[in-house]
């Protein structure tokens, strides 16, 4: 087993090189920080995060919870919150790792209760204006008088907007995570300058629906509540709802949107107005970005895959078939073996659970490997016949350590749908196989 | 990786020790056999299997085919031969393995009828008496010439009605397979003794839905046509579709019964009478224990694993909860790494799809494990709250190759289901990181 321990810190110190930023742009009027209070065994590192709005003027907020029927404390809290305050005067969220607070019957709900509390009462915000998420292993009431404690030190003295700020606060996300994750975006609109700050945790149990992750978006844009809701609903299905690691679905899922509007301009909140949409699709792409690092973090991935099905009946087919492939764990072992095995694809295709007769046509339906180098595409079914595969060009192919697999369906109904995962290692089950501090 | 492997065939031979039958007895009325004909590369392990009907009075028969929308020509086929007969005049089964016969265009279809009609011929069989069924690699034509010229060498000179005989066909069927699986039972009814023989193979793409299944099971009992299709269907269903190893599947799956009526009695085909419903049951029981050679036999498996959910709303709740738990590979991986995790578990019951609100109620779940050396159970969780685990005792059930979870799910509806899965090991990524000859 050491080996395979060793190899994996080797990848962890390369992947946190490639896709932890070294600079960064943040949104005006917010601050954000992290620190170690007393929750991760190994006394060090960081297990409490804040973010919190100093505009001035309350924020916006919308969230997006697990469908897990066990729902931990933080997820029950959150969304009440949320749903009485409709969204609005929102002013900070407060999080910790190395617990999740599920599983934790009545105490749990106080201690959640108690977290956003004592958020508001140290950072002097109206009450109810705090929004709580927990991660970690499930079934252990959290250490919430370190937790409790922690949060006035975290509040009063760790707390800005630099840089090292909103990493410590990303680093204070993590679990199994072998890097914290963390995009930065500026884009003008309406004559002004935007900008998106996303922090993320994730690694294993990610799979439609959130599994196991925790996620905040933060915009000094300034977006009405109920626009808020559905551009985070729409770019939620087109990202976190697109990706998946193992297929698993967590208790505590939870992705959440702030705007405070401190970069000035006028209210975004009619939906059928252009702002609306151009903010919109500037709000999907940032998640995009944001849950692919989950992809490229997932426990033991080697590979990044991205499946794009085209011509589907519906944006539903598409979607339902990609997921099928990607949460196949003979097609997902074939692309750590680096095996062009079409045949797997083929029969996640044949079982999604999406109608027979035609959402697929065996005879219309077609798959090609499209390299990521900028090389020509690798045909290997072309209307339900399989191609002569050249397989010394197929392995130069899939020695990258980004795929795509296409996938075009030949309805004539023009729908089309994009999946993110990673493959399936040896190193995934030596994570799995024992976690639990 | 070499030492994955060596462990590999010490599994291999210690399971085949175990789970294959060292004498049995056969339904009257029947041969059978198993050759090499040329389908395999190594030149030796058998890869053609037949079963005959030579009672002199034609057999009934029934089947359940792969949902997956490619289908394989030999489904095709066989799919239509029984539909045009109707069930009856059913009187052998011819099958390759090494090469599945799927996505292989019109030559495919060809070929498929054509095994099924030399078989026919060469057995002097009326027309369109024979079933096709193919399994392994898929994409690839078969080598039709060796197969067609197998075909009488089988016929003419390797069928019998020894034990032989019988493990030579159970041989004839496999793939990754690292043993042949049979099984075969007596019981009494109506005051006739019947036997019953079933051979299957499985090992990797199994889930609901039968993925890379053959299987058939051949009894001596007189069974009407359609008689005989409910109770296949009924017996699927609590067996062959209530097992998964990683959850894929095929365009092959198949699984036929044959009934001859060679040991006499009256004809089973009223389905409200006491002997339907006693054949029905002991054809469940059966179908259940070969089924479960199946899953014993998955790919990498080192743990067999019994999901019971008890007090569901409905069988179908109860199925479907059980079949989460058993396709989640995080659940899957902790098994194999011995590890209590009933947080998996509990994630598992979650995200089932089934109603939220009354079918499944966080505070009315209970978890347990039974141990399967007769000891006591030991209690995960009871009405929601976690109990405080004795480690050591959880390792020592978790050290047992047989395993097995209960659910209650206390919802007051008294249904339930079983599940047979197994667990996820770094063998299975060994196996299908690269698996095609």
């Amino acid at each position: 087993m050491k080996s395979v321990f060793k190899q994996s810190l080797r990848f962890a110190s390369d992947k946190a090189l490639k896709y932890v930023p070294s600079s960064g742009v943040f949104p005006k009027g917010f601050v954000a920080g992290g620190i170690h209070c007393g929750v991760k065994k190994d006394g060090k590192s960081f297990d409490l995060a804040m973010l919190a709005n100093v505009y001035g003027k309350d924020a916006t907020a919308a969230g997006v919870f697990t469908k897990n029927k066990f729902k931990a404390a933080p997820v029950q809290v959150s969304t009440k919150t949320l749903l009485e305050k409709n969204g609005q005067g929102i002013n900070s969220i407060i999080v910790n790792s190395g617990n999740a607070n599920a599983v934790t019957g009545t105490q749990g709900m106080q201690d959640a209760t108690d977290m956003a509390k004592i958020t508001d009462a140290v950072l002097e915000n109206p009450a109810n204006s705090t929004l709580v998420m927990s991660t970690g292993v499930i079934g252990n009431n959290l250490p919430i008088d370190n937790i409790l404690s922690g949060i006035p030190k975290l509040a009063l003295n760790n707390l800005g907007s630099s840089y090292e700020h909103w990493l410590a606060c990303a680093k204070g996300l993590c679990t199994t995570d072998t890097f914290p994750k963390m995009v930065t975006k500026q884009f003008d609109l309406n004559g002004h300058t935007y900008t998106l700050a996303g922090l993320a945790k994730g690694a294993g149990m990610i799979c439609p629906n959130m599994a196991t992750l925790l996620a905040f978006l933060a915009t000094d844009a300034p977006i009405g509540a109920s626009a808020l809701k559905q551009m985070l609903s729409y770019a939620t299905d087109r990202s976190f709802n697109s990706i998946s690691v193992d297929g698993d679905m967590s208790t505590n899922d939870t992705l959440l949107a702030v705007a405070n509007g401190a970069a000035g301009g006028p209210l975004i909140e009619d939906v059928n107005s252009e702002a609306f949409t151009e903010m919109q699709s500037n709000f999907t792409e940032f998640a995009q970005q944001l849950a692919q690092l989950i992809v490229r973090d997932g426990e033991g991935a080697t590979k990044f895959i991205t499946i794009k099905v085209h011509d589907a009946k519906s944006y539903e087919d598409a979607k339902t078939i990609a997921s099928t492939i990607a949460n196949s764990s003979l097609f997902k072992t074939a692309m750590y073996g680096k095996d062009a095995n079409w045949g797997r694809i083929l029969c996640a295709i044949g079982y999604s659970d999406v109608e027979s007769g035609d959402s697929v046509i065996p005879a219309k339906t077609n798959v090609s490997f499209i390299p990521t180098d900028g090389t020509e595409e690798l045909k290997l079914l072309v209307n339900g016949e399989p191609e002569k595969v050249d397989e010394d060009r197929a392995s130069e192919i899939l020695a990258l350590e980004d795929l795509e697999i296409q996938i075009d369906l030949g309805t004539g109904g023009g729908q089309e749908a994009t999946f993110w995962t990673c493959d399936l290692s040896h190193e995934y089950i030596t994570i799995n196989g024992d976690y639990r501090s």
